[in-house]
């Protein structure tokens, strides 16, 4: 028990190919001890930078996927009955404050109100962590840093981060990569050659082009990744497109046909 | 305890009609170890084709329907008190990434959404399973594939995969069988001759085609095979499809007046 | 303990006036394995009926009247406390599969959609009940059936069957009886001479027939009984129906004054 | 513990005046074996009707004022610990049921509806209280007796009983009494002599017939006995009827102006 | 243990300066065993008027403040473990009935349902306490008397007395004291000299006057007695007003800046 | 356990620039033993103020940042097994009563209407906390101060505090500071010249006069001085300003580029 949960230990950096200076900001607001909010549609690598992050720093990472049941004794512990016996169990934040790593709150928005309240006391210049229910109080070391992101561009009528929570953080914008960019992360990651790569990124690039039709989210570099993989494991292209990045962005008929002509008109019929 | 709950080891292959090609796809995402979205209608075969794949790929296979109050502990696994003494039990989820199966989520959007977070880890490719209450994060190995299913076509008002989840799988669409293949399923399982497994499929057809009538979803294969199954028991045509094919589909007056004006049209009267 | 709850043995056959092939439907549906949905108004006689019916069958009756809160523990079963003990406790619906017996879940579009949902893999052809709680999988024995039911007169704005759990059965659909039939019922449960019960169905008839007044629901053939049971207990037919048939149905000063003027027509005055 | 809670042996008659044939149908409807459901404003009686009844028959009188919060377990019962010792506990319900009593459920439709569906199988003809916790089925006694009550002139919004209960009871409809009944109860419980008490139930009737001002219910005869005891102890007539009859009916200055202007009207100023 | 909660024993008067024959009516009514219901705007002296009561019938006295989250056992008591014991504690309400005192729910508007159901069978000429769970029925002494209090001018939308709770109270309508009243216990309260306590009264009347404003509620006489506290502790009169009456009556810039030129009208500039 | 949690003694004074007469104030309503409201927008320097006067008056402080899930138990405190023991833990509220200092509720607004409910009986001339769950009654010593704060700008639509609650404070409304003071503080804490905090001040005021643009609230304090750090440590200006005072406001495009061109204006581009 009390055995890594999410902290992974920079062992060997994971891939990340960098679009602008997200590094360079990254780095530098840890070391000016400041929270960083990575704003950033599904699938477009926010989860694959702050790991690439911590391991660059050397840092360990504590991800936390939050949601609307994730309560602030999740992120700082709470005792466990084990044997008879009462023991407290460090929640990710916690271990994060003590092992001086870096916490990541994916989808920080989804979280409940008395999850990010919890963050406050990190957030300014105390940088300390209460655990009430045990009486004590973590003064964070030099190398913790805090990291949320949320996705922007997804509507939450009544999910949003509160200004008073918000204005604790510095923030990154994240958008898909450039064609270039994004055409060596599907080459590397979907075991594919370059012009089919560049292909299915220049396919991407006018699906996220449609407009006027029922599309909550663009296709993600994550989908591309997928179809990369299908077509070189031997499916036909249409069929992988279509499985890959038509039917997993609607349910409409009308957008599944019009997202099916894009994919022709770029591979032929 | 921790028996098998709704494993099945592929001792026999379960009877399934292919349509297309979604044994390939399904085949072809399980090689690539990429999690599958099944969309479709109630009863059209989505929990059939899951059981024959498992059975032809050699994994067992862990169902679970899905609903309001289904909490994340139910998927991985809780404590439970026995005798005095503390033991954990693996959940569903679990149990299929510890044993290397098919673990499906049916209609998955009727779940909570803290329940579709604990899935976000397994479908990027990490492929892990962190258990947070007892410090373990097992790595799913390469034979563990994830399956959701859930009804496009029956409107969930504030239930809908979010775009975070739902652009992490490859999708497969389903739809009722064509003619050729329900009449086989309807001949095999009802029990009937071809000539009236061949009626009976005209029927649903004519019945699906129907407009402007209160009817929140068409016949199912499924209530085709109840009916051959009263009538291969010797139950009346008429009454047998009043009872399996009209009855079901709605409450309204005028609305089964005319499902059994369509009935008499197929079988005289 | 886990004493017969719910549960009668056909000892004898309650009292039971078939209205069409109601008996005939139901008893080939079990034969067939098939799960029976009854649709129909309040005090119509479905529970008699299924009562009837598993008398008939030689089947033990495990009767659950389906509200708000009723779980799916409910249902199927939890672990209980006693003397400093863990005892599993059977619900009614694992009773009646390990007993090969009826379970009759009444108003079940009143249960919470959790509920319903453990329904579905004992209503597709696997007929299998999983307890997760024990990690017992019960096959269910051939004398099993499951019996739902509900009044579709009486709306629900937030309570309807999905179609996906509504296509799992076959379905009766139940009105009040004929009046021959109904006026058998009142003589013998009411304990009145043939033609004072033939008076009452007749003013019942006139009360159904009743609109634009503000009635949620016609008179049931159980209030033809209570007044029936009013008169041979000596009191005036004409406060007996005021009491039985009128009060009972509206608390509108306007509706109650319309239907006794019915009453007063029917009895003069 | 399990010492009388709310029942009440008829040691002597509790002081009741009838206004009609209540006292029959009531007593009637005993005799049938069948549950009551009485309906009128707040004050008017109904509590002391049902006290009365119960002495007269000689019957034990379980009340429960039901609310929000009311579950099934507070009326059927609950496992209690007491000394580290598990006990059953039985609820008022439960109690009348063993003991052949009257259970009186004052402003039933403030319960939740788990609450009322318990009551079912106790008001059909099984008359049966199944306690599924312990495994009993308790048959009830010919004593027994159930008594439902509600106000129907206050509107509940989201609160009515569903036609499948309304329709298990017969129904007495209480309103204020007569003028003489109601000025020999003011007179009896308040301590004043005729003329005053004659005076104090012709105010009543005045307020009562006000119509245009925002008043969610009319003066009851609980409040003109209030207002007789304040009088019969000295205190002056007109600070009597503001403080008992004026400012409990409302707080809207307009209202309570018109209020007074009857009062002065009444008994000169 | 069970020590005095918010009992107090009337070793001293409280100051109280009546305003009309509201002593006199609370005397009557406690004579009479009527329960009392007290209405006015915040700050008015509701809470001091009861302990001034309380004090002068040398009685003890049990103040509940009412909220969301008051339940029923928060009024009754409940069993609460203690070295491995359980122990059945009184709540206040239990304890002014034991001890023959004065229970005062102040807001009780606030409280949820359940809450005031357990008031009513004190309200009716029963006056006793049923303790469901210890089986405990206690019959209230003479002495014993409920109070509650509530805000009429604060609207809450979906809190409200109901008529069946309200119509069991006598009624006492509280408003701002008289000038001359009020500048007393400004004056013996804050410490100041007569004619400041006088210039602070007719400001108040000032602002109590001002219509148009987004004022939610009136300046109260403690804000008053506040404000001559700052003054009397060298403040200058604008400031202390600023910061005592003006700013926290609004957040509303143009309402400030109208509330601080009253100020300055009265006090000069 | 029981160990100083959010309680600082005032080892060392945290740096603080008065705006106006608010320590004053503050320090009047604490010998005059006044509770205190502080009102003013997120990140101005509320909490640092509170934390400067702890300090300055020698009084230990507990803070509370204030959410949705904050209980009374949460301020008061609770019995905690521990060992197989039970013991009682103080809540921050209480250790504030019994060591004589101050109790700061930030963001009291957030709190559940129970919590603050608790709060009644220190805000009036009692000044007392009952702790319920153990029959204590503690007198606050004069060295008690209770501080709430909220942010008036940000609006709630379902939040509020009750004006019972509200009318129990004296008030402090604060604002960003002046220009020369917000100058010296970005200057202190960014580590940067005065020339550039000047700049970033002037920034500030125009970005704060925006309108017309979606801004749920204005540029903080607390980022200007993360913008200062940012530069101090080597980060371009104009990337400084994108990442600390546009990307934390908005993420609206339209916004964002016209949040840039205000910086372009102030730094040249």
């Amino acid at each position: 028990m009390n055995a890594p949960v999410h902290a992974k230990l920079a062992s060997q950096l994971p891939f990340y190919q960098p679009v602008a200076d997200e590094c360079t900001v990254f780095e530098t607001a840890w070391r000016q001890q400041l929270p960083v909010l990575i704003k950033g549609p599904t699938g477009c690598g926010k989860t694959r930078f702050v790991a690439h992050m911590a391991a660059k720093l050397g840092l360990p990472l504590f991800t936390v996927s939050c949601h609307d049941d994730l309560s602030a004794a999740d992120l700082v512990g709470r005792h466990l009955i084990a044997g008879g016996d009462t023991r407290w169990c460090d929640g990710p934040l916690t271990r994060a404050v003590r092992e001086g790593g870096i916490c990541y709150l994916d989808e920080v928005v989804e979280a409940r109100k008395d999850t990010t309240v919890v963050l406050h006391p990190l957030t300014d210049d105390r940088r300390i962590l209460p655990i009430e229910r045990t009486g004590e109080e973590l003064q964070a070391p030099p190398g913790f840093m805090l990291v949320v992101s949320y996705n922007p561009g997804y509507q939450h009528v009544l999910k949003t981060l509160k200004p008073s929570t918000r204005q604790r953080f510095v923030a990154l914008s994240f958008d898909f990569p450039l064609p270039e960019v994004e055409r060596a992360v599907v080459q590397h990651e979907g075991g594919v050659d370059e012009r089919l790569a560049a292909q299915l990124v220049t396919l991407a690039g006018q699906i996220r082009r449609l407009t006027g039709y029922d599309l909550d989210e663009a296709v993600s570099t994550r989908l591309l990744v997928y179809c990369a993989k299908l077509i070189a494991s031997g499916m036909a292209v249409r069929l992988a497109c279509r499985t890959a990045l038509v039917e997993p962005l609607s349910d409409e008929a009308d957008t599944l046909a019009a997202l099916m002509a894009v994919v022709d008109t770029q591979f032929g019929h």
